[in-house]
């Protein structure tokens, strides 16, 4: 089906993040698993329970335009992900390893603070404002877990130096 | 080799971000080529050039440590560029392609700003002043590349709408 139109783009785009998301859903135990730092392991827990919710939010709008969710694989956050599990299989120093997941986790986060930055704009361009602000909602959140991240890294890095 | 130290984290994300620049010369030039908005396409080439900067700034950190860049691939920037690659194949109209190849562009960025965002903070626990410096440098020209894609995609996404 030829990709005509912003609109198209944009549910693309929305699978993309929901391939992402689902993908998160599944490594996220593991790194809190690995994690030494109960600070580290409570950030990875927390942003656990907020993926759920991302995750629900993005199938209201799928929902809402009735379209499906699935059917495209987020190749770049495979990659994200696969890097992640080789560094927790590495004979690592566990500190060293928090800072290494840290640095993974932000990464994945940056991922997704550019893949709902431009989601949130194509649906304020094609007036869908309730998908528009439930991606806001989701943006923030990574955002705000990205801070968290490079607060909690400031005593994870000393420890790991 | 033990990962036992801040410093060998350092060398294996600094070699991530080798590879991962390495990748983007490649795709830069094919992006620059498919898009359709002037502004875009020399965009891209202005990058295409500070990327050859960056990778020489990193090749001066790996000289002045006595190591390699090379020896591993970034799979997270593989994927990226492979799903880069997939848009560039697809039926789509010129400016709905416009539009998905700055969104794939903005998510390379962010997987940069992460990246150097991490190494330039190890670099500065670290004690590697010079290498902070041109960390910085790199990491204040991905912000600004983002900022300006953020600012071109107004006019692009409209016109893919």
């Amino acid at each position: 089906m030829k990709i005509d139109s912003l609109r198209k783009l944009y549910i693309k785009e929305l699978r993309d993040l929901y391939s992402a998301e689902k993908q998160i859903l599944k490594a996220l135990p593991k790194m809190a698993k690995k994690a030494t730092s109960p600070e580290l392991k409570a950030a990875f827990l927390k942003h656990l329970e907020e993926t759920k919710g991302q995750v629900g939010r993005l199938e209201t709008i799928f929902e809402a335009q009735g379209k499906k969710g699935t059917g495209k694989t987020c190749k770049a956050m495979a990659g994200l992900v696969e890097e992640g599990k080789e560094l927790m299989e590495e004979d690592i120093e566990p500190a060293v390893l928090d800072a290494g997941l840290i640095a993974a986790a932000q990464r994945v986060e940056h991922y997704e603070i550019a893949g709902y930055g431009t989601v949130r704009t194509y649906a304020r361009l094609l007036d869908e404002s309730q998908a528009a602000t439930l991606l806001q909602q989701t943006l923030d959140e990574e955002g705000a877990t990205d801070k968290a991240l490079t607060a909690l890294s400031e005593s994870v890095n000393v420890e790991a130096a």
